[in-house]
């Protein structure tokens, strides 16, 4: 399979095939490409060209990895040109146990069991069905039930005729676990170790493996923990066995890289505003979709700000200067908001908050928050003194714009900390959440300083 | 070496035989940890006590490993604490080429030629020059140059062999890369391939590997780009070539893994306000001055944008009710510049957006401020008229609310795709950057539309 770059030059080049009907060299080029190649081509030509090009493929299992590398609104449409017997046999047949388990969550509830009853590979079955019980975001879900595995009393010969067998339907094999006669995990071996062993092939893995250099989870560990294990101890594969240790399975690090990239991505659009996985290409329809639910939150948000300025409207109409730093103390309050919470989700994320000391924590926010708090509120005091703003407004804006600040820390502290502890993601406190709570509260304040400021 | 759970338990246990000098335990214990382990354990423990148990290490290359894995800050004493021969003997002999160039360059200028002059292996310092002399964020600065390589003309015999020496000092072998009589890289093979295969072991590495299973970069790739090829084809591990094809090392996923994460981090602290890597349990004086900066350049904004309402004073004076809605018109530019900026943020970052057809995206985000804006307007519109508020100032919040998105959207769709093009990082444009100069656009396009509606 060669790795090409697919770009725009190669793309004109197939649809020039595909409308010459030069399906010799159509076939020749795309039974030897990469499947990940031939999904990019896929995606970026029209829907009626992309099935065509898909039944040229002659290698069921290609066309299966093909189905799989698509992007998800392509896979969609491919997916319900197909007959449930055919997505069986022609896609969930050839793929992995964990590929095959995500596809099948693509489905409608009735297709799905549709397509499992056409699966003839009744291990296969019971692995998937197994699979697709687990929990999102728990190790089950990222987990494949291929592997090789050898029993801890063969000798070598035994174990690599072993290995050679179950090794065939594999990509590649990194680690190859030692299990005893209970299929409980004892340890692992490395290729390199099995290969440059310089012990003879009637020896036993007993003498070979090594039990104390193992890592495992459970299936039901949380995927963060499963990211975090795996980047500490730099592990290309991790084991998953059940609570009496029996093997179940294992995680390859590339689900592990795709996980951690939908979670940064997740978080980065929490922060952002945006509600569900979008691409700058995406449609326009799909573009405002994913946008407009926060917009009408800050609509909403705003609409209640002006309820509370509108309370104090005489106030407004004795000194309409006060209005001057209405978007100052809001911008403030958002910014120092947006910067706790993100720290904290960017603790909780990487496991290194403990959420056991949330007093604590917040304590030091304020720390911080006063330090910010007094500089920020200093230096605007100086200037709006020296520009001869009048000392009630100056002395109004600086109180207020410290009240502001240090409120803002510790919500921003405390929120997400919160949602956390009752299991709601807490990224969900960052972006346009936070800022508008921040809008609200910080114009109370700055409203009510004035008030007792002007002496009404 | 058993992987633990370094918790409050542990460490308590570890501190007590501290106090009560229990060598013997501690030298037991922490030998027979892995280094990732023991870097926590030290990461935790008081620095007196860290370096303690940083002298209990028996074996030069663990302690050099744990080195390695030691937070940023805890290194830096660690490294200060010895001479220049000793960091060069214990610590850099011991690791690859890689982490080695790492470790070098947290180090002084001065520190590091000496470093560089106590290193007796000529060949590591030679490899260790080389690598710290390319530019960060590129292939060259993620590779390490150990590698195992076979020539094709050997008999698997001789590869054999040659492996085994070659590979001694790797911790595990993911591809063995085969180079003709120049080491130019030919192909790959994997171990599995080569331990499974049925050749005889006459027969020479020419009849066993796969030329078109191979892809390879040049050191002066984009480390992002790296990212998306290993992610694209599963890659644990990428060969990097010169420009004439000679191999000059490889990329293995744990750095990469590392990498992604650091770009995640940074573009999520930037859109958040935060100017440097800061974890939620670094000292109050670290969190403050990342934090700082963030606030004061939203600080200068903020009073830019009160010397904008300032000018439309005698405006206020009239309707006071104006500045009802001075917090919705900042906050809701705001959120649409900070979501238009992540799309193009994040596109960059995946390499999804085309950067050669800016004025395309600028059209389509056009039309998706243009729906929301018309759907946020009219919902405001309506709410207003039937809450009573006067006819003008409805219309005029309406009218620059929809102007105010649409501005926004622009651009926060402009800026990072031109900072990008004059290879800026274009996630600075999302977080305060753009809040604030959504804020004082918008209130200027508020405040003049006020004035045409209040025909002033």
């Amino acid at each position: 399979m060669s790795k090409i770059q697919i770009d725009k030059a190669y793309i004109s080049k197939i649809e020039e095939a595909i409308e010459n009907m030069d399906l010799d060299f159509l076939r020749t080029t795309l039974n030897n490409l990469h499947p990940a190649d031939i999904a990019e081509l896929l995606d970026e030509v029209a829907m009626d060209d992309a099935k065509h090009l898909y039944h040229l493929l002659e290698d069921n299992e290609l066309a299966a990895e093909v189905m799989l590398e698509l992007e998800d609104d392509v896979r969609e449409k491919f997916l319900k040109a197909l007959s449930s017997k055919e997505i069986a046999e022609q896609v969930i047949e050839n793929l992995d146990s964990d590929d095959a388990a995500d596809i099948l969550s693509e489905l409608s509830e009735e297709k799905m069991a549709e397509v499992m009853s056409h699966i003839e590979d009744a291990e296969l079955a019971y692995d998937i069905a197994q699979l697709m019980a687990y929990g999102e975001d728990t190790a089950g879900a990222l987990m494949a039930t291929e592997l090789v595995q050898v029993n801890v009393a063969w000798t070598v010969t035994r174990a690599v005729r072993e290995m050679r067998k179950q090794g065939e339907e594999l990509d590649d094999i990194y680690t190859v676990y030692v299990v005893d006669d209970e299929e409980k995990l004892l340890g692992s071996l490395s290729l390199k170790r099995l290969f440059f062993s310089t012990a003879s092939m009637r020896s036993t893995i007993s003498e070979l493996y090594d039990a104390k250099d193992l890592t495992s989870v459970t299936p039901d560990t949380d995927a963060e923990e499963v990211v975090s294990i795996m980047k500490k101890y730099d592990l290309v594969v991790l084991a998953v066995v059940d609570d009496s240790g029996h093997l179940l399975g294992r995680i390859t690090i590339d689900d592990v890289v795709d996980y951690m990239q939908e979670e940064a991505e997740r978080d980065y659009n929490m922060a952002s505003g945006i509600s569900e996985k979008v691409e700058s290409d995406d449609s326009l329809w799909r573009l405002t979709r994913a946008r407009l639910p926060w917009l009408l939150i800050g609509l909403m948000g705003g609409v209640l700000v002006s309820q509370v300025i509108a309370m104090y409207e005489e106030q407004l109409s004795l000194d309409p200067k006060l209005a001057f730093f209405i978007p100052l103390i809001a911008a403030m309050g958002g910014n120092v908001g947006v910067q706790s919470s993100a720290i904290v989700v960017q603790g909780l994320a990487n496991n290194t908050v403990d959420v056991r000391n949330i007093f604590q924590r917040l304590i030091k926010e304020m720390g911080v928050a006063l330090l910010n708090g007094l500089v920020c509120s200093l230096i605007l005091l100086a200037f709006n003194l020296i520009t001869h703003t009048s000392p009630a407004l100056s002395y109004t804006v600086s109180i207020s714009l410290f009240c502001v600040i240090v409120n803002a820390g510790v919500l921003g502290t405390f929120i997400p900390l919160t949602l956390n502890r009752f299991k709601v993601d807490p990224a969900l406190a960052t972006g346009p959440f936070i800022t508008t709570m921040n809008d609200l509260l910080g114009l109370f304040i700055y409203f009510y300083i004035g008030q007792l400021m002007y002496g009404l």
